[in-house]
């Protein structure tokens, strides 16, 4: 298991499942009832996240976030509810159970959304597992990057990286932004909405920067049949502030930060960047393969590995 | 938390959950879509399975059976797919994973539906973390017994609980029939479909019987306000046979057997008892509270208990 890495393990368990449903960060349903996108995630204790640098609250914030984020990543601005299945051990405090569920409440309520469901059960160690569900999207894919279109990154990159290092290092106080961008995220439902009622919803190409921007713009070029030349690298003012030697590989691979990478044919990138707060152009796609950043291929590493 | 119980942990949650939604099998959202049910389950090694006594195509199958038993426990008989989280140590065997991608599959190939996306990542146990969805349903309810009803059973009950110990003895073969009620249990997906089939989607009571037959009879009666007057209590005749002592209290509080207990008015019920194979009447649906049998309350005690 450990040596096929999660990429690897998913492409032996890709046969199992119905074809074209796995690849994407959710499963598209189309039927007579419209387009339905589901998601899900599990997070477990001291892989994903740890009580020492994490309240229980910003646990399940953060565990909405990833999910909803995933919506996002599909253009699905309209969420219906989250699933949650929790496992735990016998000794965990109801508080810390509590926190959880108040920062996944917190979070579902910035979308008008809610947990719809889920189960409890005995675990040896804390594991949250949560489904998402959304009506309509479908139309921002991976695979949906052509030549000539411009990069668009709806935000910083790199900031929950910083807040969980000044977390690590006990000095919260030296960039509480860092901080809250690392245990509050906000995922960029907002976004889609705005693209929405701009009248986008032809298939573009994108996803989510969960995995950091580098990993994010490496999967949109393999997918597309595309390469991507990145012109420039908007680094965090309080990262370069604050982090200035690690700010570029943080913004590269930090990852967590929850914004959207968008390809976009030029007339459409400007009227996003136009409209859309925070929007800026990163680079353009061109014929061949790879992302070239300062006249060498990009790669995903530092992305996170989950085995 | 060992001291509240998995009810107690619900109650505490609830508050934090979007109205109405929890308590059941499943969400039902209802929107101009039609209804769509969604369910969930996590299942933790050694807490829910063992490598012991259970082969991972056994682990898959019983995974799905029990969110598909929980999707026919509304009144859904039409799955529309599976979402599926593993998290596992990377010492896990690739052949493992794969064996519980195939019971997955399996299962979900009788009725025509299959796994639709996913996620891996690494945990220090075995954790499998499934999401049912389906279209329609909603019409059985736990809360929707009346005073009147007939109790109508669609199965044998206590068979995977005399499997399962047939396993832990190491004589499987003494009855090879209660080990594949055990490993590979049919969720009643097909009995809804007949149901459906013969006009019935008005609001009748039921729920499935994943956590004991005792166990559905007391929610049934607690959600719906009524007194259940248990008549007869048909018994596995391999379970007559090879465990004649145990019989009675694993037929009541066995779990596992993902059959449905459905409260239904007498026509109805007759109609049920004429065209569905295996369904037996059990009791009777009276005014007052509890679960009788044999002139004293019934408990729940022996249902499976997660903390």
């Amino acid at each position: 298991m450990a040596d096929l890495g999660e990429a690897g393990v998913l492409s032996r368990i890709a046969p199992y499942c119905l074809a074209g449903m796995i690849g994407d960060d959710g499963a598209v349903l189309s039927g007579s009832q419209g387009s339905l996108i589901v998601t899900t995630d599990v997070l477990v204790e001291n892989v994903h996240f740890s009580e020492q640098t994490t309240p229980a609250a910003s646990v399940g914030w953060r565990a909405a976030a990833a999910n909803l984020s995933d919506l996002a990543a599909m253009g699905c601005g309209d969420p219906l509810g989250l699933l949650v299945g929790l496992g735990m051990p016998g000794s965990t405090p109801m508080a810390w159970v509590e926190g959880l569920y108040v920062g996944m409440r917190d979070c579902c309520a910035l979308f008008g959304t809610g947990i719809i469901g889920g189960d409890v059960c005995r675990a040896p160690v804390r594991v949250v597992s949560i489904t998402a569900l959304g009506q309509g999207g479908g139309w921002i894919q991976r695979q949906g990057s052509r030549v000539g279109d411009w990069i668009v990154v709806t935000g910083w990159h790199g900031g929950s990286r910083a807040g969980l290092e000044l977390l690590w290092r006990g000095e919260p106080e030296l960039a509480p932004e860092l901080v809250r961008v690392h245990q509050y995220p906000r995922p960029r439902l907002d976004v889609v909405q705005k693209l929405v009622s701009l009248g986008m919803t032809g298939v573009i190409g994108g996803m989510d920067s969960s995995d950091g921007l580098a990993d994010a713009l490496v999967q949109i070029s393999e997918r597309s049949g595309v390469g991507i030349l990145l012109e420039q690298l908007p680094v965090h003012p309080l990262l370069a502030q604050h982090f200035p030697d690690q700010a570029e590989a943080w913004t590269l691979f930090g990852g967590e930060d929850f914004e959207l990478v968008l390809s976009l044919p030029p007339p459409q990138a400007i009227q996003v960047l136009e409209h859309v707060q925070g929007c800026q152009k990163i680079g353009e796609v061109v014929s061949g393969h790879g992302v070239i950043w300062q006249g060498s291929p990009l790669e995903r590493r530092g992305a996170f590995q989950h085995f």
